[in-house]
């Protein structure tokens, strides 16, 4: 089963991608994201903060896991933070 | 047992927060971190990602629960992320 990678930036409403985080957390059983810059992470956490409390009435309790990963931006290789993001 | 509060900031060096929370969790089990401002948390999270890797080798996986809180900085109320880091 391939999971869901959604990439988050500083311009990311948290509110939203939370939500996104709950359905495929739901769906999928979890959700990896992407983030490249302190204001994207800062976003990714924040998002999956949010996240918590709307599965909080589904009896989940989201944790996450961050690594460094590479991604490639216009043909450039910039280091990213990956957040892999599932059921406790 | 009291749980250890580590306080990033933006100036914060990550692989040095990332040898104090691979020490506290080998010690009492867990450890907290606190980050105001988007810089800090992405320091915050780049450190659980960095000491994920100096833990590979003790076999501890860690994860982290972010939830937001409140700190007082200079007598104001600030908005903090809260990261519960501890092993899988």
């Amino acid at each position: 089963m391939s999971v869901e990678i959604l990439k988050v930036s500083s311009k990311s409403v948290p509110t939203s991608v939370a939500g996104a985080i709950a359905g495929f957390v739901q769906e999928d059983g979890s959700v990896v994201l992407h983030a490249v810059g302190a204001a994207a992470a800062n976003q990714a956490i924040k998002s999956v903060a949010i996240a918590r409390t709307y599965l909080t009435d589904s009896g989940v309790d989201l944790i996450c896991i961050p690594e460094f990963t590479d991604v490639i931006i216009d043909e450039e290789e910039r280091s990213a933070i990956r957040l892999i993001v599932q059921p406790r």
